[in-house]
């Protein structure tokens, strides 16, 4: 390959600069703290210009400390997945939170319960179905609590939730009114389908049927006497890559703290923005890769969210002496190893990259800590307060 | 679909008959401690019969339970990858450890020398390079210890080692035997591309085609006098696919303590075999899925090793009322949603559902712990010691 055609071949967006990793042991997530903070600023203007509470999702960042940083932007609760992600953010003194996983066991929430109880918290959660307001109203009663309750609609993404036109949800929104210690308060949707969007234009698009979905769903339970109902939507992708939808009361994105090469991808973040990569360096050189210690133990297999996604597992960025940028895909992982094509590259034993994953939720979920980096260069490790909690 | 039609798709083998799971919170991993002491048993009589020594990789398990019980059915020491990694069993008790990853930091490996000496315990390493020999020797003499050091060896999967016919095996070897607290005690390889084989045919050749690569360096080196060297060799494809090959002293598998989907589709397992697996809920059902409560936090996005695989992530076995089993595909993952599609069968919200994964080895580093199950129901919970050990 002639060189010109090498170097047209290797540029690199210099929106991917970043500081040159400190000589640490690798590998290990940087979360850049400056950037994070304008992610989170982003998000809390895009929520309050649009007069909508932001209520972001916690299971990309699992941390205490993005998610206080997050509630000082502005932020009214947070939204966790699992019980025991709700609980660490509970214990760790957070007083709003919504659980938008369905419930099928009363147990499943006892200890989330009492600690709400006890640290005189709200807990909202969701309801698609009969098992999981029977479910709810009994760990209600137990804890004599009236819980806040979202109807869950599935707006396309056919995961989880009632249909918004069907029987289905009128007779759910039923029972969870008709149920002694439930309190039916919103419809709620996830639009996760937006992350295989081809288009920002389809982004939109998803965003506007969301909507028109929920409002007319609302109007069909209010005629029935279901009324004064919120409506909570929201996605990193709808939230950054459509206008917020009149009509909406409550956004819960999350990927949005870190970004990852999925929002790329998306067309709804540049390289600038991304504030999570992974810093590794590379243990062994062949004739075709470069073989980094992060492998899909650090870096996961995602290719993006829902089973989106392209090719490869990340962006790998080297920096040369003399500040100059040079990228490689992480083509393929082994547990404890990435490939990175040289491509005509060239990397060293012991130099160090940076890594911008397809996924940074994936990402925060195998690893124990992650160093949060100041502009000044200090940096500080935190605890991924709830990694790990699957139930 | 007629319905002979439907039950025809729907067979399961009866291998994947396992006892119906306790009613216990959510996913969490089993492991079967049956099959598991079976699978080591089994592995220790090949490597015995061979005589050859048994070391296993504890990557897959991350346990110190099960590494117990794997040196006491004869097991002669361990391998591990990372130096943290490898220090959680040194911490556990264990006497004998191969780091089986390159080091090219002297101060990686310091806590875990430090650990040696205070536990007498053997700590051996791998060198493919002169930055990986030059650091092994720095830490040696910081510790003033003698560290048996094996010549790395790339015999195929193309990531890290000397090329077996090229100069530089000789040259690295030369270091390592050079410097002055190391000591050159082998050759060591690693077939990973073993699991990229279409037929047990293509893993006896790969089999055969490393212990002759093999072989031929170390006469090599002998003619260079660099003699006395071991060959350890070893992955649970070529292990359980092939013959132990004439020549080795030493393998090193690891998967073959659980075993998953990846060891099916290579042949060298039967479902019976399979020791782990994740019980999962489902948590809603739509027209095309039933959604259960593991996603990609909790199986991973693997579809096997080093990149290998099928489609899907994951077999899913329900047990019906009378006994009867009914598989179905985990098709996509969300990050706490898998999606199993339905396809004619039929699953009920609060329905448990026993998954067997594509790679166990992923499956292990996202969870906290393990419940390992004894024949007669009863169960413990283990701690997954050395998950997170990335450094």
């Amino acid at each position: 390959m002639p060189n010109d055609m090498q170097s047209a071949s290797r540029y690199v967006d210099p929106g991917f600069t970043r500081p040159s990793p400190p000589d640490c042991a690798t590998p290990f997530i940087e979360v850049d703290s400056h950037r994070l903070d304008r992610n989170i600023a982003g998000m809390q203007a895009i929520a309050s210009s649009a007069k909508v509470v932001l209520r972001p999702h916690v299971k990309t960042h699992k941390s205490l400390e993005v998610a206080r940083r997050q509630i000082a932007a502005g932020a009214r609760g947070l939204t966790a997945s699992k019980a025991s992600e709700a609980e660490i953010f509970l214990e760790g003194g957070f007083k709003d939170i919504l659980m938008a996983y369905p419930v099928v066991r009363s147990s499943t929430i006892a200890r989330l319960l009492h600690l709400a109880r006890d640290n005189q918290a709200r807990v909202a959660f969701i309801a698609a179905d009969s098992t999981g307001v029977a479910a709810l109203n009994e760990a209600a009663l137990a804890f004599d609590m009236q819980l806040p309750i979202f109807l869950k609609v599935d707006v396309g993404l056919g995961r989880v939730g009632v249909k918004p036109a069907g029987d289905d949800a009128l007779r759910i929104a039923r029972e969870v009114d008709g149920a002694s210690n439930l309190r039916l308060v919103g419809l709620l949707a996830h639009a996760g389908h937006a992350y295989g969007a081809q288009s920002p234009a389809q982004i939109a698009d998803i965003a506007a049927a969301e909507i028109r979905d929920l409002l007319d769903l609302r109007t069909r339970l209010t005629a029935c006497g279901l009324s004064h109902l919120t409506i909570s939507t929201g996605s990193t992708p709808t939230a950054l890559g459509a206008p917020i939808a009149a009509g909406a009361d409550e956004i819960r994105p999350g990927n949005y703290t870190f970004l990852d090469l999925t929002a790329l991808r998306l067309g709804i973040a540049v390289p600038d923005d991304l504030a999570l990569s992974v810093v590794a360096r590379v243990v062994a050189v062949n004739e075709t890769y470069a073989i980094i210690d992060a492998g899909s133990k650090t870096l996961s297999s995602d290719h993006g969210p829902h089973g989106t996604g392209g090719s490869g597992f990340g962006k790998a960025i080297a920096v040369a002496g003399d500040g100059s940028l040079s990228a490689f895909s992480v083509e393929k992982l082994s547990e404890e190893h990435g490939f990175l094509r040289l491509d005509g590259g060239s990397l060293d034993i012991g130099d160090l990259v940076r890594i911008f994953p397809n996924h940074s939720c994936a990402v925060v979920a195998l690893s124990d800590h992650f160093m949060m980096r100041d502009s000044d260069g200090t940096a500080r490790s935190y605890k991924i307060d709830a990694r790990g909690k699957l139930i």
